[in-house]
């Protein structure tokens, strides 16, 4: 089971979590592309960053939209999305190959991951772009109920999908997340530890209402913004590296 | 001789010159990289265009400045300048490489181009980025009486470079160009071709003083963004080729 | 019946259509404020023009999104549409008075103002916006078949609205305006003045499907963004002050 | 001697210092516009947070920079400048008027302030944009060995300035502030508070060699971005009401 993170999300005088410390315990690093956060040189710093550690790294864009870190939906056409996607993952690989360090995936970011999980229109554009992308690259997606049709619509245009499953969000019945405004919509650090551990052992969650469900993830997504998510990551490391 | 022209200069709802009358008539297409111009989907368009027309393309990166549309000198540090350009070279890159083009070289817009010329700084700047980027790309500058000076500084960090001379703006006797709001600074149509005429016979132009000036030039920059622009270029080319 | 116009749409280096042709026929001038189009020195000239020919200035804040230029939805919380109406009818009242002039009225721009028809969580949320401004503005919509809805939405918050219709474009049978990518949609320069003809003389416009629908409108939208928009509007101002 | 603070320079997702905790103990809140930092929202809490501790709040304007923060110098014309501080101005004006709360002053931020400092000719666009703002306010400058010369071409295009002194900045011994990047630029807790004592009992500083530099200032410039600098603020508060 990867341990993948977001990172590179500082912005010129703001300054993002405590990357250098998450950055030991993690398999898979989502950079930002400089759309919602991370300006050129802190993408620089993260992919050096990353180097050290050899962690994979991603491209994680976005819509245009600082201001809302790329956490507020905007309505685009098909070929908008399709240009913005190509335009953010080929700054990142250009940047990543000055260091020699070349892509493995990506995963959009934000209010674009949700719309893409959410429509149909949305997620065609999404996997239009990945597909026309000039090198092959998996897409991160989310590990839902619907995997296998997601799963299929990815190959009938021929790109792979990676499913993720989230360690620090309580889920729904329905594999859904609880929206974060919910009362036990985050858990905190035990809960994270114990619904990771569940994950890799079992395969399942157990949801809001006391359900197992099952969840077939090749990665879990952890926040690292805080020392206490940094704790949680590492410690998630090393239960995964224990077993 | 080869002309070259800056294009994928279209901005969102604005739209610039008439790129596809130009592209038949020149062989190098500098296009915006999204700093100062330049949408995804405007770059797609134009680096589209340049395929069907078998023009290279190179990347014309700028300082981060739409509202100034690169024209306004900013004072960032070295690291800034490198990860900047690395960042717009790269998403150029990518899209480019979406479409099975290969950028041929980097030619640096507006005020950014002008401190390259003028700042020692800047121009070192400038040249560690392109001697750092993932591919060997050679740079345009401005053929100058200090041409030699540029070339050496040029070999030592490990790039070439290209020097492009202005055939429709008036020189001064040491080589640099009247400013835009001097009287007489822009040439008009048949001034143009007369001064690309003899650059391209003689490697000469005739100062605002009068005196013949050797100007050793591997590109004639053009400007292509309104229809007598248009003409004045697609002259040029029939009078290159005639040759 | 009043004729209002959007101006003040340059931006840098992008130059909108010819304003001071178009200001001498109009009543209402409608004012980017920065967030989608308009930067400073384009206000600027825009309200010293407005002031020059005695036309009425309005606010027309858009969604902070320069790339699309406010055409394209955004998901905002209501605190977050207050907030940014408030800064920019700020900024624009803030330069009008600086050229002694007063804002007369607000009216949403582009996908703001589709969404405030269609959205009544987005209306509430400018409506607020308009009811908490430090001084009482009226606000335009699109005058329809909820006008009277609308208005007494309106009062409960206090607020003034003021109805238009739009000379240029077909309506349908419910009061709607065809979408864009409708053949027919966008009407001719005799269409258009038919149009504003019958809806001065009888209040009605002839929809799509031939019907006549009652429109009871204070003012007349115009686009004035090309010479023959130009000569429009010039020809509706003539019909309306040969009453 | 009244203390001013930079403050509203949150953006978004990225939140600045604790600002509630700044508030109770100073006298002038400087509230970013939006060029460097500053959403909407922030402004608006920020607002706020100043009118409920009944501190005056000043507009603290920007290069458009968001990128660098506003510290990075840009090449303007003088008729950007002033366009842009209206503009910014305006802005601020209209939210604080939105909640009763009148602007008091002008402070330049960043870049733009050292460029005032150091430029006659940013400074003369500066001085043009307050003085042809629709209301009269003043400015708050450095004090520096030439501040009577600056409050003569103050006084000449009819402005008023308040002088500031630095109360955690080491002085040279021509009134300057020693370089950021030089040891010793910026002063530890005990020493700035020595040195704010010695401001307003004495009117002197002790510059880096030692000597005694007379300032003479209407206000005391401090930083509040961090728990430590609380504490700097509010001992000062102390030190100056126990007087």
């Amino acid at each position: 089971m990867q341990l993948n993170c977001d990172l590179g999300e500082s912005d010129g005088n703001w300054q993002d979590g405590p990357e250098s410390q998450v950055m030991p315990y993690i398999d898979l690093a989502n950079i930002a592309c400089g759309y919602h956060a991370g300006d050129p040189e802190t993408l620089q710093r993260t992919l050096a960053l990353a180097g050290e550690h050899n962690v994979a790294v991603g491209a994680h864009p976005s819509y245009a939209d600082r201001a809302g870190f790329g956490r507020r939906s905007m309505s685009l056409q098909t070929t908008e999305i399709i240009a913005m996607l190509h335009y953010q993952i080929g700054a990142l690989e250009g940047m990543a190959l000055c260091q020699g360090l070349m892509l493995s995936y990506i995963k959009p970011h934000g209010a674009l991951y949700h719309d893409m999980m959410a429509s149909p229109r949305v997620r065609e554009a999404v996997f239009e772009a990945v597909a026309s992308y000039h090198r092959a690259l998996p897409l991160i997606m989310q590990a839902t109920a619907r995997a296998n049709a997601h799963r299929n619509e990815a190959q009938s245009v021929g790109i792979n999908l990676w499913f993720e499953a989230f360690a620090d969000r309580r889920y729904a019945d329905d594999g859904s997340l609880l929206p974060r405004d919910k009362s036990g919509a985050v858990l905190d650090q035990q809960a994270t530890l114990d619904q990771a551990t569940q994950l890799c052992r079992e395969g399942t969650v157990t949801t809001a209402s006391g359900a197992a469900l099952t969840i077939s993830a090749d990665t879990l997504c952890l926040h690292g913004d805080n020392p206490e998510a940094v704790n949680a990551i590492a410690a998630l490391h090393a239960l995964i590296h224990s077993r």
